[in-house]
């Protein structure tokens, strides 16, 4: 096994470059190897460096991140459409095309180790020199013509979970749709209900910056949840209770809240991950009691070549403009805890940094 | 306003044939009115009555009861499809077709006032000598030839929350299915999961008498839930976690057990109702921690005349038998309070009651 | 029965001002007069008057037209949500909501007589003085602030049916799309193409005019269909077969070609009438011998308050142009017989005209 | 590469053993060879038998057949869950589960060469003594405990083509539907249908044999299309047009009688193939003039694992029993050319053949 650098978690909330992640001698015939060209770190990498890796700690001195895109250096001998010298999105899920929950219709639910685990301690993520892949033509995408880097990068994660998020609210033309927690993917949230035909767009944060955005895409109202009687002010707006509601974000409170906005024979998409080990507490009263016809969705970033291949035709076609919210701008992988440090700090003036690989 | 004899709950625990139910003089052109023929309590109605209506308290005094059939003794001038002496299915819901709510396609979720309430103290329930329907077109259905009265007096709420339910849960043919709460709802949804297509069907329960009805209408599996490791041996006997849920009782805490046996992207559907005012407790484990894919719907009973002619086409092809779930018949409006006593007493014998107005 | 002036059709190619169209002295308790304020006419007013109402012979003489915004001037006594003065717009498709068609989910499929008919000549399209409706309060939708009569009038037919087509297309994010024909609803199939999230949109037509609002829509692809290759072009251009197409005007040839350029498993929504009584024919091998999973829904306009409120509030938050298709302005109801010869001569500058009533 | 025995099609109406069919010295890791323990042909075999193969001439001489179940013999590296001696169910279409069309969730429109063809001559039908598969974990589908070779043999084509149908069909519970055309994928239809909640169910055919198994199987109607009047009298019997057809044969012209029994709003499935070269003609008025929203789709055989897997649950959990359907029993290879001969000459007391393999 060959030794490369990669950026690790060496503690709590301390991230190191470091000089021994491994890179496999030969890759499976379905693989490929990509040198990334522009890295993004993702709340959910802060996550686990804030813990220190408590809930995965073999992830501790592993290779973190999962928003990248490169350029193939290599690639296995069944690989047939993607060459060395492509410039590729990577997916952040890693789903096994050929298993029983891809069958369903689930192919989420089932993901190659992309990450180290306890099992096989050679994987790490894409925050390395060289990242690899062990089925390419299912899980890379192209980048197409006219899309940038910064463009790209926000695919992998930010596009595929956000609007898959709100391919599942699947509102109706005009319906009102009201996004709680504005950070980026709730910002894709936004654009994404905008682009399924929602007419009323509420998005709900605290932030200048993040409302900014969210103005620019589309979003027709800005409610700060500071406001006490935010809820009833989105009811008033919008003449009654919200179509659909999406959850990026917040407390195991936090869904009442988006339950109490949101109309009987609505749904609501949690894209919120709960870690704490609290409960959700749902209040009944605002589930209809139990017969309101008010469905829930706990809803994951969706894979694969196809659905990248997607968010990437829609930056293509000028739908989608995902670099209004990249606020911070780094180059070389050295900088990547500094990136990090910006999510740990809590800055205010961060939505989304990217790391060119330069 | 005329006065009639009802069945009026008159305390905690305690229920009345009262002589002083209100009848209006006059149907609106649209309405009808019901000679009843057959009634059958509810849970429901004996959740009120042994609160003594705490959460309704407008409804002490005043007639109870949603499930009835009987013949029509009167329409007015603007009813076009039924008549006099037509015997029929009366609604449990009462769906305000000519609503906002209805052109959403949630019907249900604007309901004409069936109860009394405070600012309608003239209306109640059904369990009277007759009975006001306001749109006889739209809320009543013929009972089809060949189908008894035993049969059809399940359709307005048995049926048309279980069928409801399991339309809801949409699972694939050959899908496993778990019921968790085998009473007359839970029952109901064993046959439509059946008739949804399922392959296995798991039965939860604790009662012999159920156990056998279950079985009867296509159950593989019985389960009881007193076996503290019922979860994982349904998981085992699945291969896998279940492709559907259906939750049919039980407290707040049940709805994460649910969640447990469910896979990821599957769908666990509540047909339970939550007074308490306790909050619903979500394990976010169960839960794929929010993002698991699992959805969970909290329906209400289906309602209008369309849904209920479409239960009773399934009775009156064969492909449900509701009767075998009656357990006790009695004949006369004085005998409802001693059916409903089966519910406050929790007698073990009883699955549904079914009282004859001869 | 008193009189008022509409236009009629007075033969083939003949329009005129009637001064004998019937109005009701009385209307019904859920029903409303509305004085127009704006009226557009349609192909389909068009096509009757170009066969001098050869399909339809009992509306010779009787008063057109089904697109039309006003005033309302009178409500009846059981309209609660209207009142003289509120400025409306008018349903082209009259669903009646106390149906079972209603209740199916296809209130579409049951209509209140808009239009003359034999059995109730007293009833007239809305080429009028005052435009009686018989249930305002489901049937009518207010125009929100800020949308103007211009934009309000797209919204009965050319929005309702184009948007509720796409709604039946229900393309992915990203999907390709192509719309068959650019006409009036044709360009709004490609404005609700890109708000249901698509990527490349195919305009295919041959009117510059036609192109230019398409392009202004959101098409990617501007498609001459007097080129000989232009489906080969199409696939090329999009790397295969799209995902979905919409066929909006053309001969009972024009099916199979939509066929042609879609691909397996995706859907062709028709929003065409065919009523030159010659057979649709389909070339089995463009509908994968049967077997191809190729959809075909032939989809008719939407109707009802809620779908024009939501067609409006798509217009009021900015997200559809419509006035954008308004190529001829008129002043005066006796300027209608004018705007309806731009269709019977085929100008090729037409793309939709507008009438006011002032 | 080594021979073996083998049904082959030498030629208009006749079909041969033959010694020199190509076995693979080879296999590759995800693949495994299977020894056949049943077969059954298929009215698509005897169609390519009929014409000579004249429309896939290339299977002149190769073997053909593609609803077999047997025993795995041997096995690839990469094959995790079968293993030699495990009896299964060969896919009758295979999926490439790698590939855009199934991350698309149209799977079977992206198949592996299980049929000999210009550039694979060397691949084959399973009529054979030992059949090849690519795929194994992913195409083939274990016989469970209690399943006989009889019904599990029923499951490739019969089930997954028929059950399918009734999926992508949709009805509502309760609802009515007609499957025209009750050969043995009519038969499945009418069982689906049961089994997706219909209440009547229209079986239009004309043999006794055909009735008996159709009424066995839930059928509420037997309908003999020789009657000429058959479709006033489904809507008559059914109080008005079905809410769902399933078309399983006849000529290019039964699209159009499928249509005229069906409701606006309602779907058509098709499961004919059209060889014939002719178009299929759509009559406008029996499809509401295109905007009557009736849905026509043309729907292919499903395979993979996971939908056998499921197929195969129905059976062994009694919802289903395909052998109702098999009138003939053969006994060796060599007798398949005699089983082949029932299709060619349109035996009446044909449903489905089977042939075991001892």
């Amino acid at each position: 096994m060959k030794q490369m650098k990669g950026v690790v978690i060496t503690g709590k909330n301390t991230l190191a470059v470091s000089d021994s992640c491994p890179l496999p001698e030969e890759i499976c015939p379905t693989g490929a190897l990509i040198r990334p060209l522009i890295w993004s770190p993702c709340t959910s990498d802060a996550h686990l460096c804030a813990t220190g890796c408590a809930s995965l700690p073999y992830l501790l001195g592993k290779a973190v991140g999962h928003e990248m895109c490169g350029v193939i250096t290599q690639v296995g001998s069944d690989v047939h459409d993607f060459k060395p010298g492509d410039r590729v999105i990577v997916c952040a899920v890693m789903p096994v095309w050929r298993s029983l929950e891809a069958q369903d219709g689930h192919s989420k639910n089932r993901q190659d180790n992309m990450y180290a685990g306890k099992d096989y301690p050679d994987r790490g993520g894409s925050f390395v020199e060289e990242y690899y892949i062990r089925d390419a033509d299912m899980n890379l995408a192209l980048i197409p013509e006219g899309v940038t880097l910064e463009q790209a990068v926000m695919v992998p994660d930010m596009m595929c979970t956000a609007f898959e998020g709100v391919r599942q609210l699947d509102t109706e033309f005009g319906a009102s749709v009201a996004v709680l927690g504005i950070g980026p993917v709730g910002l894709m949230a936004v654009r994404a209900a905008v682009l399924h035909g929602a007419g009323k767009v509420f998005a709900i944060g605290s932030r200048q910056v993040c409302f900014d955005v969210a103005k620019a895409y589309g979003a027709t109202h800005l409610v700060d949840y500071h406001n006490e009687d935010y809820i009833d002010q989105i009811i008033e707006a919008n003449g009654g209770p919200v179509d659909g509601v999406v959850l990026c974000g917040g407390s195991e409170k936090e869904l009442s809240k988006g339950l109490k906005m949101l109309k009987n024979g609505g749904t609501l998409v949690n894209l919120s991950a709960y870690f704490s080990g609290m409960p959700i507490e749902i209040d009944p009263a605002v589930w209809g009691f139990g017969y309101g016809d008010k469905t829930i969705k706990g809803v994951g970033c969706g894979g694969g070549r196809l659905w990248m291949s997607r968010m990437a035709q829609l930056i293509a076609c000028g739908r989608v403009e995902p670099e209004k919210m990249i606020t911070h701008r780094f180059h070389g992988m050295e900088r990547i805890p500094e990136a990090m440090d910006l999510f740990l700090n809590h800055d205010r003036s961060l939505i989304k940094p990217v790391i060119y690989n330069d």
